[in-house]
């Protein structure tokens, strides 16, 4: 539930409403803006002892099952910063680079190459979720120092993917933003460990969840009191052979008119197609998207992973190039 | 499959290779540019006695499952004209209004205040696919009959729903463009009957379509000798209930890659909710659409069908405004 | 809605209702047993209307939205019979036969084949609802003059499909079941005719259709006049490409609690697989299926359609000789 | 890929293999029968070698993707044992108990009640995954402690979901057999340590999962060495709002068709609704599974969670008593 306080709450009163709260089962959360606490778990009968107290407003069940990711609780998008990069702002934020950490002068030379392209996060995995257990699975902490060379040299913060809680904080020493997969979406012990790690946790979406489950999926990491978290639509499961996934770009104002947090959109994964890449790209600016990840590489054909859906860094100009004009023609 | 004449090719070798065509059991049909010749059914046989004949500079399969809509049998989209629109050209088509023709004053009201908004077309149906046999199931030819009175008085071509084979020529009567439904997508007999009826047919995507499936749904209509055939993407099957249904995106530069027809997208049944609408028939343009169709209704509330996902006349004019500055930044 | 008369409810009590029921805009018929009427269309003010009457038990707004379907109409399952065979009652009933009518040697071959192997219908197809239009799309009237033929020979009653409300006479003229396929579930003219067609008719289930809109494709027929109607269960589109459909066997016993028309399941469609026929043919009967709906061909490796789903006759026999037993053993 | 060796065979042939599997970069382990060797990873030119060794009859690429699970690897059916119990044998086996250990008077109850009913082992959760970090998420140890005591009491074996790495060793202690729940069907950590705890474990297939996938998740476990790998289809995904998930039955016959392993159904969760629950659990032994997991509660309507697909112990009775009479007839 949400509880507003009211502009003449005191300091005795917001501390009483804290404890009710606790006392109540539920866990409590204070907005930014100081005067609305969101609040997990807790029942009628605490919705009601809080509506009684002094300083409080109103209490209310909207969005109540994902309290503390609704916009109930913050009208303004949240801001995700990262070096100096905002996430959720009116700049567009392109997130890039390869699949996988590979060697050092592939990532090197795609790190520098997506830079120049105009992206400003550097992605690449060093852990990678593979179907098959004989597939490569990742350059490991070897592939996170190769990332944190990269940013070192690009200035370029970097997103990886984390999998398993054991690992969080190895992870967490070299990425700049924790990123949860789609496989781990509903991987609860990991999304509560990324919620203690201090980092900023990009939340991908599962295959077959619903926008309902991705926000409750979200609100795990805003439950251990980290308030950086930003949603990625990735294309969920569908029964067309001709696409890897069906890319769900309504999930985006939906996301948005539902909850405060910053969505990014993940054509690459999303669609499986090279050529399909730039058109949902700009699509999902035009639907309202806060970013991209996009997947770059320098030679696609030679990928060890999703070389398929890996586009040039010439490509990823094509899309830069227009992204912040495309923002700005729908937010007018 | 397609047949590719070279540029010596006479008259005779043209006859010759379409008399090869009927004898092997091929449906012939020739590309405006006149070299390319599309080939409906046959097999390998009737293929290698045509690149055999003289004139023939190659056959090929590609596309072979859709020749007559595949990209090589028509390199540059089709232009459909109705009136002094064109779809499928530089500019992106907007056709608006009601889900449905419920009175002479709704139908009216609706038409002046989309062209007033900036739409070139008037939607609404008069025969109405109703799930339930006790709901409206629209006006019938009294429908069509208000239809055209809406294009007299606001100069807008009309575009409505046809379901039956035995209705056709009554709706081509007065309709400037048939509109074969998602329910009817496979309907082969009534889609058989809109490629012999002269009017130019937008074929919407079955709701459990392939995308190869929804072009070989346009196939049967072109393979009637109609040219003049739209695709419209208006959601699939999916299963968030927060949505109607999941607008597939991805499937308007995946069709356009395969086919030269030009594809419309339909954001309103493509998500059932009205404050989705605006961001996702941007998006829709964005993907690289020829164009939208949206329901409008001046009192969404009282909407006889649909009401959940029309939107007013005010909300219509802000993707109007965007449409050509939107289409001109992807296409550049 | 349903009303339920109550026991001492008179011959005038009855007129006056469904003089009452037509007043009000809907479409009254009367359950076998006399004492319940199903309502079609009609609101709130009807309902309290016809509650006040003399003669008036109740009235229920359960299974309003397939008032004619609902088992709130008729508590026992209905019972179609077409020659000597008795589909909905204790017998599972076995309907088997090629997917189409190729010739008079393969269907009469097959025809005496699946008698001998325990089938109680020969299924068949003369006109073929096919997903491109230059393959092959059956033989049309010739066909169903051989299904007539085998009949005469075999002593099986034939199930057929019809595609086209102007065809439902000629087909209603060969036929014992009028099938509605999948892709015309919600072909609503279609419906109609068959409704109109004083034949038996089964409607198969949409590829993306929920349990209610199949419920509710079913109530157009029924609103026609015409009782005798068949649900068949025969897949719906799935993801997995390892088979061609994804067969949905629960929605047998959902169907059955909701609906009083019996249910039959399609193995052969449901799967597109021979290898998984037979383990859902028997899990199809476990769930409470009233009877099978099976490809069989003589020779399925030069079937002109579907022979990859199509089983043997001897195959066929390994399904029959078990269904008896199967269906005891669940309904006990 | 898997390697066929000849029945001259000598030790050294098949060091030999061992060694040179080795080398080239797969990962080896002998079938029960000793004369199969499944191969994980390694490229053609390792097949290569291979086929030239004495002693080998042949290299397949047949289940290449997942060579341990493939029927190619072992013919038979894999038989898991704990306790007594044989899973895989000719003896449906019935794992049946409440969602969620709850408190020790309502697991012991019900503990009693599913033995009675004709259960042959105890599920309930200690560790739950819950949609909402809100939601109550289990008794964690001490309700590992309480499925202890109820084996004490009942003699039934238990099984238990298992949801990080970290903590597979303690659950190990308590359970015997580890589940892993749907969402974790590609948490790859989690399948490794289960496959490296000495218990047997149970796959549940992901929401979104194909087949294909499903065999790979369970080849994780396998390939540590772990042998004792059962599956369990639980429904996936669908669009149908009037059932929680599309039980997938054809993914028995599926499964059991490329792979050794057992395969269990669990109906309760695969539909989501007590009332279809009998019917799905003897479809789904008929469907060809070797087994069931079931939710009973005492007191349906006061549970924790899952109360709406709980059934109770006498509908349990229902289907035990059936079971076997159901799987004899199937499988004669």
């Amino acid at each position: 539930m949400i509880v507003q306080m009211n502009s003449e709450a005191t300091e005795a009163d917001l501390a009483r409403v804290l404890a009710v709260i606790a006392a109540g089962g539920g866990r409590a959360q204070i907005a930014p803006d100081g005067g609305v606490i969101g609040v997990g778990g807790g029942n009628g009968a605490l919705a009601a002892a809080l509506g009684a107290l002094p300083g409080v407003a109103g209490v209310s069940q909207t969005g109540s099952k994902y309290p503390l990711s609704s916009r109930a609780f913050q009208a303004e998008t949240s801001l995700v910063q990262v070096g100096e990069v905002v996430i959720g702002g009116p700049a567009p934020v392109i997130m890039a680079g390869p699949c996988t950490v590979e060697s050092e002068a592939q990532l090197l030379e795609t790190a520098h190459a997506v830079r120049a392209a105009g992206a400003h996060l550097l992605r690449g995995g060093a852990f990678k979720p593979r179907t098959s257990p004989y597939a490569f699975q990742g350059l490991g902490e070897a592939g996170l120092r190769l990332l944190a060379r990269a940013r070192a040299e690009t200035g370029l913060p970097v997103i990886t993917e984390v999998m398993e809680p054991g690992l969080v904080g190895l992870v967490a020493e070299y990425a700049d933003i924790l990123q949860i997969g789609s496989r781990n979406m509903q991987n609860y012990p990991l999304l509560r460990a990324a919620g203690r790690s201090g980092r900023p946790v990009m939340v991908k979406r599962g295959l077959a969840a619903t926008v309902e489950e991705w926000l409750l999926a979200a609100e795990y990491v805003l439950a251990e009191g980290n308030p950086q978290v930003i949603l990625c639509e990735r294309g969920i499961r569908g029964f067309d052979p001709a696409v890897r996934h069906t890319l769900d770009l309504a999930a985006v104002p939906l996301a948005k008119s539902l909850s405060h947090l910053p969505v990014i959109v993940d054509p690459s994964h999303g669609t499986g197609r090279r050529g399909l890449v730039r058109a949902m790209a700009l699509a999902g600016l035009a639907a309202g998207a806060d970013g991209l990840l996009i997947e770059v590489h320098v030679a696609p054909e030679a990928a060890l992973c999703d070389g398929d859906q890996s586009i040039l860094p010439a490509e990823l100009r094509e899309i830069t190039s227009r992204a912040a004009a495309l923002r700005a023609l729908v937010a007018a």
